[in-house]
């Protein structure tokens, strides 16, 4: 059986490096799509699409994770067809991986089985402290990968995400 | 330098494949462009975009070719944008390989740099012919890595082109 | 069970209605999806989506069908999705009706079960012998319900499609 | 006269009844445009098109009010145009029932005659306090036709909203 | 009351020209679409919005144009919106000046007047003739104003349109 | 060199004209961009791109400033494109006239130049100002060119506005 693991990995963090490493271990093969691949440059979503698939290349390459599929899936803005959207882009898989209820609803909707994973340290590792750190100029080093922190700073990554959460505060 | 290659891959097939050997030989990596990646199901573009990934994927385990990203990219129909729009999906290249006249002068106007790619057996090793072969019964196994004849052989393709194209043959 | 026929219904004809008869016989209840909704003043689709909307509901009134939906979905263009567009945008049903190869194909792959319908003089209850005869002056009333001929002489629909194709035939 | 009635039903309740009654009294025929079609799986929108078809089409049938249009109209996200593509997918109307001032503004604008709706217990017969109640698990039957509160139970429609609450009020 | 004159463009020319000075002549104002505004490098449509733009503002200012109003629309695939899309988009007209059937229904239809436009030598002064000169070689210069003829020859248009010829001769 | 401006122009007002007038001094001509085209009849959006064509074109031949090009584009929701999508659709421009940190990082990002505009009374001359006065009922023809105001009087936009304002307040 095969896996599946959907996020925006705005930016792939380390809480996400332990989900494929479970995944790897508990099923043959895993589909990792990047959702909302065509958002970027907003504090929410700091990261193009192609950013966050060298992230991710990277860090599959340093784990020597080689039965990872990374497909980028843009929104297509309806829940009701989104799970068909997926399945249509991506090579097959049969189980979803997620503690999110709507991606679960979404997707048993569709006769997939839905799995939980394991959560490691919710709090810290989060794609929200990630990027609040980015912005407030804390460490953030400690909590991705070495693919991605060297992917980030090579782009200036952390100095957008101080830029586009001060346009955010702005604005507001 | 990083180059990118972008095709239909209708299917992937050993042409391909030379061209992907030849540009890991001259570049550092490659990123493959899945192009129409939401086009499936006629006789021009039979496979999804998902399975036309598995064939690939497959195909590149079987060659180690490890600095390969592989990403699917749907039509945006402008022209106009449509390298900006391969750009935000796609990780960094700095050349493009193409003998297509549109493809290099689209990039080209974005200031890439463009190169031919050597051809091979070019009648032969060409989606069109491959299609042709799966609709009327003839040997195609034999133009395609043997990770695209597997795959396509466990989704029934061969049959599905078959009907597909008596479809596009009864509707004209 | 209830059943699914899906058509553009460029207009809906006798043979249609024929359909929906037998539909009604077998099956609890039916679906009528009015495909290329948002296809209007082409020779090929000259008609609006309101428009064959009140077509049919004219004719089903006559016909005292009432255990049919009338559902009217825009193209996606994108046959790897399209069961789950209808199935998101419709009553639920359990078996399609159709003698479309690539019908069969998409909604076979979700799973669907797939009937084929009786065929009734196919050359002549036909869209296409309609609006040829609607282009040409024939008589064309005798081949639809009176629903549809009183809605289609109410908007000038013969002259539309009339004028449709002059504008067809001289852009070639 | 033929009379429009546009709302996201989410779900019909008693107070969209009692309209459709009056303007079965006061009209010749009604539309009634089911809109923001494609969205669903959300604490507003939580059910698709197709179910909130098949509820009102149920009621409609046990109301015996056959003089009705039922058309689905997904989202255009341009209210410069909406009037128009209402009018391209819905049977012809003359008369746009509503209390709400923009959809006044943007069909006034097109020209169509605009009439305030009676309103029956506001507060009460309102697809929010539906929503509501069916998030806490209070009673919601007494608020909706038999025939909407069926299909809500068969599709375990009150517990998705329960969950969709949930995820909404996490996330914030 | 205004006039409003819609074509691609592709290039504007001296028929076109013509026409503008008669609505100048005629009406208070002019409002002049580019449609198709997205489209560019194809045969058919080789120019982008913004170059189109430039040429026609340039024969504008040499004609001493000054009511003219110039409005890019792209394409909306609806021809029963097309009409609101526009309105939505430009300055308000009274009269559409057309001999294109299509056109003359589609803003018939929303109530709009349309009147015929004077015809000046229409196998030379075409776009199809301008574009077939420049992929031949031949004078294409006199058919064009010469602010259009300037711009084009800036950005290598008629070789490009030359290229854009191959490609499409080629994949027939 | 040219130069480019981007708004929403909701409307155009007197801190608009004041940069046009500084970038027809220090540039060769002006491309000013009236971005969200499509949106309208909101409060934060109320008027179509066509009226604030109208109203902006009003106001340059007031200025009798020539050498500006007026541009419509609609959003296309995605900021790693939009660069390439308004490059698109305006004539070339060299120069970005922008205060907005992300306007800056998207065309920069693209190799194009930013420039500072000097600011005039911001908090009196900004759109929001001009919104809220046409709201309440305060005077806002002293914030915009007599061009605008003209126009707004005559589509009777302050009531418009007022209404929205109403609307938006009420759903919260």
């Amino acid at each position: 059986m095969r896996a599946m693991l959907l996020g925006r990995f705005q930016p792939f963090h380390l809480g996400h490096a332990r989900v494929v490493e479970h995944a790897l271990e508990a099923y043959e093969g895993l589909v990792l799509i990047i959702g909302s691949a065509t958002e970027s440059y907003t504090y929410a979503n700091p990261f193009t699409g192609g950013e966050r698939h060298l992230m991710i290349q990277r860090t599959l390459e340093d784990m020597e994770a080689r039965q990872v599929s990374i497909v980028s899936v843009p929104d297509i803005h309806r829940y009701g067809v989104y799970a068909s959207h997926v399945a249509d882009l991506a090579p097959p898989f049969d189980v979803v991986l997620s503690n999110k209820e709507l991606i679960r609803y979404i997707f048993e909707k569709e006769g997939y089985q839905v799995e939980s994973t394991p959560v490691f340290k919710r709090q810290t590792y989060a794609g929200t402290e990630v990027r609040r750190r980015m912005a407030t100029g804390e460490d953030w080093h400690s909590l991705v990968p070495d693919g991605v922190a060297e992917v980030v700073d090579r782009i200036g990554g952390a100095e957008r995400v101080k830029g586009l959460y001060a346009i955010e505060r702005s604005s507001t």
